[in-house]
């Protein structure tokens, strides 16, 4: 009898190390192959498994696989893409049900955040509502951090790192001509909703005038008069200020600041950014000469400095998802759990996915200083041990060796082609 | 007798690789120092020597000052002032020569781009017509790689690497979700006149589909029907383009693109970023989902990620001045000149000073493919050898070690402070 094959899918934005989430679920299948048939990865998350596009991962090589390790970025494609209700709406359901059953699929890891933990579960409910088999497993990625039940999510400790670094490299910069040019460096960040990547910038921070003097969290609302204040204090302590802003901060009524009335000359709303909104406020009221800068893509894409645990983590969680399943696990999201005691110390555990799906965690208040601005020791103790560790990749010629899949689509057997609505 | 002391200063912005030029600078005065003075280090460039404000370098530990080699920044601070023309105002050049007189300056070393080239000619004239002798270097530096007679500048090679790497890792990153998700990346670099950074993104291209798909020179001037059409082209090939933009691009009228008209709720022109302005206009005419980064600072600042032949060089040129300085060599600036042959080689030259300043090198139209939306094969041969090599700094809890120093002011020993008009 023929071994059951896997589904696995990359969803939601990319990160600095999904993909060696990839290389250790499939180099783990492999060593497994007395037990379990071929890995097969959607094209574009589930949306290859309901287009029946599924990328034969066997035709890969060693090495190939071996360098997803190394090479940022979603290797099978992804997608934003949500299930609907399986009551209200089955016939996604059925069409997945033709595909896994056409393809022999018995087990499902999906590898994404708080959305693609919802289409976890809803997948997980194929076997009680649709009499369909299968192993279903979340595995947690996102840079925001914000799932809830695991201590951290992978792909969050590359951002934290590379945003911790750029913030001090941007201050060392600054402060090196403010005194006859530039007094002010904003730095945007992403974060629409949780604030956890500004505050991994606070992780250089060594002294009370060191950099950055000013975090703006999406948790707390933006109050212009009182932000003012401090950068005009901090400029006349320091001469300069280094300001990281989430890019999801909102005024105390609601509206994101970055939408605060930027238009272009004729009356359109301008696109994103609220760095330029910062800055154009410094500007207006203090006066100081400033520059910004909009990561972007950039800082979650920033293999070339990824942090080591997260790395570890992140290959450790696909590694892991092969492991339990076979030793019948399923209908979990796999969880990073920090273990007590004064040494960093992790191991994986697992959520009840019927439990986890959106559910957004904040960060605490009690990791953001009282007047807003900073965070706390306790919030400097939770992030540090997420950014230890170097993890570069190969490089030739002077560039990283990022590797390219040729991700070949298995046959198709079903006649029909679906549509999605 | 005692021996004359150094004056050594950085000018203009900062790099990743300038503190290591001041590294090698001072760590070869200390081995000569049977033959040399202290190093005293300009506050904030020429203004220190200005208003006698002199660091007293020899008060910094060996160790600290080997850390200069892997610190961003300005160490001792930086300006970009401009000394006015000696005939018509020795004002500030007897300032200077009283306070050289008073430290017992005898060697002026000025590290930094063309306008600082041209304050080191200024003060190289002291000699002449001022009759106060002194050994007069200038010491190349620059992120836009735009000056004459040297065939690189260090700064650049490390912004190159950044730029180069950060591109394709963006590219990755926005390839993998282009099916359903965002199709435009835009990346906004520095290079106000000339197109060398903007020009590097070009490296991590290997095939004609590869990102960068299109870059946007300062050189070529900015046809928006022309670059829409391209842009176009290119997502109906591969789905996504991935656009590298210079700040410094201009309309065929020489209006800078970057104040394309953009204005807040009050109708006050938008400060700073072209990279919103090219989404915008993409947006608007093709309608494509986009996202946008300004690097900013971040590209200059990027330590963590130099370029080993650009640390190399930068470190060998303050070896260098000192090593000149003692055989006599003056009034020149050091210049990296490249050997022929297949294999890069470099060494370091010189060009007299009076022919340096002011001078900029712009890039050879035969670097620009003809279409001006690409590098060709002759600019990516001379561009390749200058990002080799990673030189990472070392590493504590995750951030990067960089040094600060104590940067302790000289006594002053003039009765009168100086005041700039």
């Amino acid at each position: 009898m023929a071994h059951k094959n896997i589904f696995y899918a990359q969803s939601g934005g990319a990160t600095a190390v999904i993909n060696a989430t990839a290389c250790g679920l499939i180099e783990t299948a492999r060593q497994n192959e007395h037990r379990i048939g071929k890995v097969f990865a959607g094209r574009n998350g589930i949306l290859g498994a309901l287009h029946e596009e599924l990328i034969d991962t066997s035709l890969e090589s060693a090495e190939t696989i071996s360098g997803l390790r190394h090479t940022p970025s979603s290797a099978f494609g992804s997608c934003r893409y949500k299930l609907k209700d399986i009551h209200k709406d089955p016939r996604q359901y059925e069409r997945l049900i033709e595909v896994f059953k056409a393809h022999d699929i018995g087990y499902f890891f999906y590898n994404g955040g708080g959305d693609s933990q919802d289409t976890a579960h809803k997948i997980s409910l194929l076997g009680k509502v649709m009499n369909y088999p299968l192993t279903c497993i979340g595995i947690p990625k996102t840079i925001d951090n914000d799932l809830s039940f695991t201590d951290n999510c992978p792909g969050f400790g590359s951002v934290a790192k590379y945003v911790a670094i750029s913030t001090q490299e941007a201050a060392y910069d600054v402060s090196c001509m403010s005194a006859s040019s530039t007094k002010i460096f904003i730095f945007e960040v992403m974060g629409r909703h949780a604030g956890w990547i500004a505050a991994s910038a606070g992780l250089g921070k060594k002294h009370a005038d060191d950099a950055p003097h000013l975090i703006l969290f999406p948790e707390i609302p933006f109050e212009a008069d009182k932000f003012l204040k401090k950068v005009k204090e901090t400029v006349e302590k320091n001469d300069y200020c280094v300001i990281v802003v989430s890019e999801g901060i909102r005024h105390p009524d609601g509206r994101f600041v970055s939408e605060a009335g930027l238009m272009d000359a004729f009356g359109h709303e301008q696109l994103g950014g609220v760095a330029p909104v910062i800055a154009r406020l410094i500007k207006k009221h203090l006066g100081y000469k400033h520059h910004w800068a909009v990561a972007d893509y950039l800082q979650r894409a920033a293999r070339h400095i990824a942090s080591q645990t997260d790395l570890d983590q992140a290959y450790a969680l696909g590694k892991a998802a092969v492991e339990f399943a076979l030793n019948g696990k399923t209908d979990v999201m796999l969880t990073i759990q920090r273990e007590t005691g004064p040494v960093y110390r992790w191991n994986i555990g697992t959520a009840p996915l019927s439990q986890v799906a959106n559910v957004e965690y904040k960060m605490p208040r009690n990791y953001i200083d009282e007047e807003g601005f900073a965070i706390t020791e306790a919030c400097h103790r939770y992030l540090e041990p997420l950014i230890q560790g170097e993890a570069y990749p190969p490089y030739k010629n002077g560039m990283p060796e990022y590797v390219k899949l040729k991700n070949q689509l298995v046959p198709k057997k079903l006649k029909e082609a679906f549509t999605i609505e």
